[in-house]
């Protein structure tokens, strides 16, 4: 039987499967070590803390065998406890029940998608946002709808239009996904006002807000004030949002460790569900999180992040203003791992990605965050994994590339 | 807004959820120490290679910290050659490209179910059979089939006039699931005849196998013939069968490494699927599994583990013997982890084990692993994780909980 014929057997979810422009580009450049990276957000691993890690592991590998048996699906208790604390220094006030440890958070948004989205369901995203959100809300073959930003975020009166609009389609909106502290791609930090006023939409339009929130601990130090990143759970009286964290930016993304935080009821059945997805997160992984916490690694850890990020920033947007000013606008981001590109007019997404590829460079096509099918003047620029050194000549090699543009090469 | 609105947001899968009756004992086990369990298959602790798994995440966080960073999805790519070599010292002849690695072999489950069916599909599956691939399947929306087994496995004949009956139903058969190694609950290992039956049986109705072999390396030595455990998947010629297997019985399950073999078209979509389920598998994860096999950490394991399995088997068997020989009727399996067990006329398995918790003894239901609602007879007793002194207790104790069975109580 030859390989097209046993295509006929994927269900509706396997045909219409929604693949990661991000993944694709990291093959590309896995196999090419010259390459310079801007496209996968990747965290930095010379902050690893290996010294640490080599110790708790020693450690934990030196009991019972405890750290690598089954454990229970929820997450390891200490951990969940742990991260009951961590949420109420966030100003989030949750118990153990309304916690769920998950593989990484693209599990959580995963879960949420399948527990909570039908076919046909209109799922409110950001225009552009976060690729894995697309991915999973995809996958649950949701209706996607876009709402706009600006700097400050994402746009409420669009938010209002877009809701009004489904309403007359006989679409009512169910769920919004937001990524309000340094947004991925834009880095844009949403204000205060507006997540509230978020909250109040979705108290008005019986809705559910997914908040996704990698990124929070990751603000510039003076560049943020106080209580800027505060979370929109920690204002949720009626339940209806879902916090999404995780310590893949925080202490490493190979750990696959990340939580997620919401009413108890929904909680009950994202861990049903997570049951049958993979049964339960690593066990060693869950113990080198508590152990981070719990031994205050992650803590001193913190400052040292923000500041070697800030410099990345500082890094990129230097070698943006020396080289492409006047021929780029982009974003100065105040926390996170990205620099969000406009390209100058005829300019297209894809196009560019393929000269800088001739070039040695790699970034993300910006509209592959886009659910309406825009943003190909758009690119995203991540600073958080490329050597400071490499930063400039990766901006030289984005800068031929542009140059190279065919003359009355196609416009969208 | 109580808790009990928030459940109308819930999606069809988010509402009909299938639990698993394994992890709520689990749960009652972790809150009573002293209570014996003989009811989750988890691995034998004291086996785990503590002092190789110690020198092997030394070595692997002193590097450059790759071991912690993001990785590919399709896995980490040493680990995914030395898995095509493992599968063929298996009989079966596969490429990186029909390799895909998982969270556990879990993963693979919900993967193949996601990808290949839609609700209302029918899936066959053994009577009794897994839990977690019932709520894999169950959680897809599939109609679930059962197929009656015998000493030897899956019953052939049963399994075509069930074929016949679909397809006079209108709802042809599309997926057997089938455990041919040390079956979960039974312990039965299929017989090669009845292997190739399958095969041909695949072929002449049109349907996939998903064949699930956790328990393969953990025969029993002398009481197997050489060629006796071998895979279905190694006389596919047709692409049908898709291969699922682990590490976590022959390494450690904390450690959630499992893996896929399938056509090459099949796993590229597995593979989509995997990177919105939850990105990739943990790296270091990953790394240990792929050092545990390159430094024959594994090969070296392997005979012990079959001795200590075995030695757990004859324990138990002969405690059965001794105490309840005559009341109940139990399988001797040749490897795994399981002996399963008939209930005197009259008995339930709900009843006992409410009695047996009174003993400070757990087990599982049978009836949770029959998808027809019958088996209600049997129980399931796991001899790889108590200790030998215990599971002469822990069978003392379920004699005690057969003798308080109430005069005259219900039977079904």
């Amino acid at each position: 039987m030859g390989n097209d014929t046993l295509t006929r057997f994927l269900s509706s979810t396997g045909r219409e499967l929604h693949g990661s422009a991000i993944r694709r580009m990291e093959t590309v450049a896995a196999r090419q070590p010259d390459l310079i990276s801007f496209a996968a957000g990747y965290p930095a691993a010379e902050l690893f803390p290996l010294d640490e890690l080599r110790a708790m592991t020693a450690d934990l590998l030196g009991g019972d065998g405890s750290a690598i048996q089954y454990g229970p699906t929820r997450g390891y208790a200490p951990l969940v406890a742990a991260l009951a604390e961590e949420m109420g220094r966030r100003s989030v006030a949750v118990t153990p029940p309304q916690l769920l440890v998950t593989t990484g958070s693209q599990q959580g948004l995963d879960l949420v998608a399948r527990v909570l989205v039908n076919r046909g369901d209109a799922v409110l995203m950001e225009l552009p946002t976060f690729t894995g959100a697309i991915a999973a809300f995809a996958n649950a073959q949701a209706r996607l709808e876009g709402v706009r930003q600006d700097g400050e975020g994402l746009d409420v009166d669009d938010l209002e239009s877009v809701t009004a609009r489904l309403r007359r389609d006989g679409t009512p909106a169910k769920l919004l996904y937001v990524v309000p502290n340094f947004q991925n791609p834009t880095g844009a930090l949403l204000s205060q006002a507006r997540r509230r006023a978020l909250l109040e939409w979705a108290n008005r339009h019986d809705c559910l807000i997914v908040e996704d929130d990698p990124y929070g601990a990751l603000f510039f130090e003076g560049e943020v004030p106080p209580g800027a990143t505060r979370p929109i759970k920690a204002d949720d009286d009626s339940g209806r949002v879902i916090y999404l964290s995780s310590f893949s930016k925080t202490l490493a993304p190979g750990f696959r460790v990340g939580w997620m935080a919401a009413d108890a009821t929904l909680v009950e059945r994202f861990e049903i569900a997570k049951q049958a997805a993979d049964l339960a997160s690593g066990t060693l992984d869950q113990r080198v999180a508590y152990e981070a916490m719990r031994r205050g690694v992650l803590e001193r850890l913190a400052p040292r992040l923000r500041a070697h990020y800030r410099a990345r920033r500082d890094a990129m947007t230097a070698a943006l203003r020396a080289r492409l000013e006047g021929r780029l606008a982009w974003s100065s981001p105040r926390g996170g791992f990205f620099v969000w590109a406009t390209l100058p007019p005829g300019e297209d997404d894809a196009a560019l990605l393929e000269r800088a590829v001739e070039q040695r460079l790699i970034f993300v096509a910006g509209s592959a965050f886009f659910v309406d099918g825009s943003g190909h003047d758009t690119i995203r620029l991540a600073f958080s994994a490329a050597p400071e050194l490499l930063i400039d000549e990766g901006v030289a090699r984005l800068g031929r590339a542009l140059d190279r543009r065919p003359v009355g090469s196609r416009t969208r």
